[in-house]
C-alpha cells in the first residue's frame, strides 16, 4: 500500500514551525509496518492545497493529511477535500452536538466561527477526536482514501493510534501481525549499539525481523520490528531476539516498550515502600519534574529542593555551614544527601550536583556531575566529566542521576563507564 | 518567484531524523524576502526522486534539494539530476583536487569511494562547500533552476547563506522584502484570538499584511507576516498593525518575537536587581526548570522547593506547623510565599500550590490553583480553576504562575480572567 503524508500550514511551510508531526506520524506507521512514500508540506492556500491533494490522489492508495481542521479562516482542509472529492460540505449535526458539550463542559460558550468545524465533505467517514474540537474524517478522492487530521499533536497522536492506523492496516491487504518490541537504554551510543546487535536481526527466520535504532539524547531507542501470519508466530519469532538484544544491552536497559526511566524508578519505590527526596543545582527542577507529577508519586516524591549556588544548595537542606567545605565532590554531594535524607525524613535521597566550565557555551563546553545516593545503608557516588555544551551537559546530569537511582535500587553497579563520558 | 524545496534521504522519510534542515530552509528564505511555496520529502529511490525532481521543474521557478549528496550508494542526487536534466554526470576534477586536499589536511587518505562527490551533471555550476567534500552544484531542469545543497546541517546552512540564497536574490526579478512579527500570549484561545483581530489584515494597504495564528497551549503565538518593496516600506505598513495587535492583546502578550515569558521574567528581576525563590507541588519542579538553567538566572534564582503534600511543603520552607491550616487557598499560599522569601532571603517568592480532583485522569478532570508571589510591599494572591486532565492543568498552572510574576514585575493586573479557566 502506497501511503502518501501532506502537512499543511503555513507555520510549517515558512519553518515557523519545526514539523515534528512529520516524523511522529511516518514513525508511528513505519511501527506498525506501514511505509511513507511520499511527504508534501503546503501552506494554508487554496491553489496549492488542491493541487497537493490531486497529486497524491493519483500516486498513493492512503493519504494522511495533517493540520487545517481548526475554527479560523486559514483552516482549508475540509473545504479542499469537498472540492477535491467533487462533493459538497455538509453540516454534521452530530460533531456539532458533540462541540457544544465540549464548551459546555468548560463552562465557555462556543463562539460562531467553530461551526465551520462541524462541515464535512458530503459522503465522508467521521473520525473521533475524543479531546479536541476538530473532527478528523476521511474520505475517497480520486484512487486514494484520504484521513483527516488536527494538527495539535496530543489530538493527532491519540487519532493516529487509535483511529488512523487500524483503519490503514485493515485497508492494506497484507494479512499479518506484528509487533513492535522497544528497549530504552542510557549509556550506549548508536554506533556502538548498531556493532553489539548487528546479527541478531538473522536470528529470526526469513527476515521477519527488522532492527531499527532512534537516537533521542540521552536515551537510545532500539526497535525490533517482527512480523508473522498470526500472534502466534511473531511472538514465537520474536521471543530469542529479544532475550538476547536485552542480554547484551544488559545493564544499559533502563525500561521497555511504553515504560520510562521513571516510571521503573517509581514502581520500584513504590513495591519497597521507599519514599524519595532530591537535591540539584544547575538540572534546575528537571529531576523532580521527571518524578514528582507521575500517578502515584505522591506516596514517592516527599521533597525536591534546587540552588544554583553550593551555599544555597546547603542552606536549603539546613546543612551546617560548618559541616563541610561545599565543592561539587561526590563526598559533599553524600553529605547533601544524607542531610536531605534526614530533613525530609525520607527512606532515600538522590542529590545531582554539578560545576560548570567558565566561558560561553560553546560544544567543547563541559561540566562535572557529581551524583549521591543516601539511604539507610549509607551512600553510594558516582563522579562524571561530560562535554557537549549547557544543554547537552543539564540533560546528561538529569538521565545520570535518575539512572544511577535505578541501578541502586535494582541492585546493579552504579559505577559503569558510559559513551558520553569523557574519562 | 516560486521556490520549491526538496528533502531527500530515508532518515528524513521514516522519521528517525526530525526535518529541522527543512524548517531552516525556509525560515532563512523567508528572512531575506523569498517564500517557498512547496515543500517535498523523498525517500533515497530513484524512482521517487526523478518524479519529485520533474515535478517540481514543472512548478517552480527555482528549487532547492537537500541532501544526497554523499559518498554512499545511497546519495543519488547527482545521478538523478543528471538524469532528469537529460545530460551525462562528467567528472570535475577541480572539485576532486579540493577533496584530495580536504583529506590531505586532515592527514587521512580519500577512500575511493568519495570519487562518486566530484560527478556532477554536465553543464551545471560548481557551488563552493568550503567545510565539507559533498559539492554544490546548480542546473537547470525543466523550467526551473535547481540548486542541490549538502544534508550535513552546517554545511547546508553555510552554502545556503553564503551561495544559494543570493543566487536566488539575485534571479527573483521581484525586488522585496519581508517581517515576521510575532506576538506570544498566554489565556486567550486561538478562536477568540481570531475573532479579536480579524479586520486587522485590512490596516495594510493591497493585502501586504498576512495574520496568522499558532496554538501551542498553554501560549498562542500571533503573527504578522508583512511584504513591501524594500524594508522601509515593510517597517511603515507594518508599524499600525503591530501596535493595534500590541493594544489589542494588551496584558496577555507575554513576549514579543524570539522573547519568551521566562526570559521576560529574568530580565525584568535583573533589571531590577530581585532575586527569587519558587514553592510547587504538583507542578512538580517545572517552573523552577524554565528559570533555574538560563544563562544570567545563577544572579536571580536562589532556591526552589518541590513537594507533593501541603504538609512536605510547609516543613520544607520551614515554616512552623500551627501557623496556619494547611490547604490549597490564596492565604496559605501567601504564607508559604513569604516564609519562602525569608527563608531564603530573597526580594520575591513565587509559590504556586495546586488541588487536583479525585480519580481517574480523564479530559473534564480538574484542578485548583493558587498563586502567590511575595515580596517587600508583601503578597499578591490568585486563584484559578482548570479542566483539562492532569497534563493539561499541570502545564497551564507553571504558565499561570510565571504569567502572574510577569504580571506583578510588569506593574498589571494579576487577576485577570484567562479562557482556560473555569469560574
Amino acid at each position: 500500500m502506497k501511503i502518501e503524508l501532506i502537512c499543511t500550514g503555513d507555520e510549517v511551510l515558512t519553518g515557523a514551525t519545526v514539523n515534528t508531526n512529520f516524523s511522529h506520524i511516518s514513525q508511528a506507521l513505519g511501527d506498525a509496518g506501514l511505509e511513507v512514500i511520499w511527504g508534501t508540506t503546503v501552506g494554508d492556500d487554496r491553489e496549492t492545497l488542491l493541487a497537493a491533494f490531486q497529486l497524491a490522489s493519483k500516486r498513493a492508495d492512503a493519504v494522511i493529511v495533517n493540520g487545517g481542521l481548526g475554527p479560523t479562516v486559514d483552516d482549508l482542509s475540509q473545504e479542499i477535500a469537498a472540492k477535491a472529492a467533487g462533493v459538497e460540505l455538509v453540516f454534521d449535526e452530530t460533531w456539532f452536538k458533540r462541540m457544544e458539550e465540549y464548551f459546555h463542559k468548560r463552562s465557555r460558550v462556543m463562539p460562531p466561527s467553530n461551526r465551520k468545524q462541524a462541515m464535512l465533505p458530503a459522503g465522508s467517514e467521521c473520525i473521533d477526536n475524543p479531546i479536541g474540537t476538530a473532527c478528523g474524517f476521511a474520505v475517497d478522492i480520486g484512487k486514494a482514501r484520504f484521513f483527516f487530521t488536527p494538527g495539535v499533536p496530543r489530538e493527532m497522536k491519540r487519532m493516529l493510534a487509535e483511529q488512523v492506523i487500524p483503519r490503514l492496516l485493515q485497508r492494506s491487504g497484507r494479512p499479518g501481525a506484528s509487533i513492535l518490541k522497544r528497549f530504552h537504554s542510557f549509556g550506549i551510543g548508536e554506533s556502538r549499539a548498531d556493532g553489539m546487535l548487528a546479527d541478531v536481526e538473522a536470528m529470526a527466520e526469513d527476515g521477519s525481523c527488522k532492527l531499527g535504532f532512534r537516537a533521542h539524547y540521552p536515551q537510545l531507542e532500539t526497535k525490533l520490528n517482527v512480523r508473522g501470519r498470526d500472534m502466534d508466530e511473531v511472538r514465537r519469532r520474536l521471543a530469542p531476539v529479544e532475550a538476547e538484544v536485552r542480554k547484551r544491552l544488559g545493564n544499559f536497559v533502563v525500561a521497555e516498550d511504553d515504560a520510562k526511566l521513571e516510571g521503573v524508578i517509581l514502581d520500584a519505590m513504590l513495591a519497597g515502600g521507599h519514599t524519595l527526596a532530591v537535591a540539584e543545582m544547575f538540572t534546575g527542577g528537571a529531576l523532580a519534574a521527571r518524578i514528582a507529577p507521575l500517578p502515584g508519586a505522591e506516596k514517592v516524591f516527599q521533597r525536591g529542593v534546587v540552588a544554583r549556588s553550593l551555599e544555597q544548595l546547603r542552606d536549603a537542606v539546613a546543612m551546617s555551614a560548618d559541616s563541610a567545605a561545599a565543592e561539587v565532590s561526590p563526598a559533599f554531594a553524600g553529605q547533601i544527601a544524607t542531610t536531605l535524607r534526614e530533613s525530609a525524613r525520607t527512606t532515600h535521597a538522590l542529590a545531582v550536583l554539578i560545576e560548570l566550565d567558565e566561558g560561553e557555551d560553546r560544544i567543547e563546553f563541559g561540566g562535572t556531575i557529581c551524583v549521591a545516593i543516601a539511604n539507610a545503608a549509607g551512600t553510594t557516588t558516582r563522579r562524571a566529566r561530560m562535554l557537549g555544551g549547557r544543554e547537552w551537559i543539564r540533560l546528561g546530569a538529569v538521565e545520570l542521576g535518575l539512572d544511577c537511582l535505578r541501578r541502586q535500587l535494582q541492585g546493579l553497579p552504579v559505577e559503569e563507564r558510559i559513551d558520553f563520558e569523557k574519562v
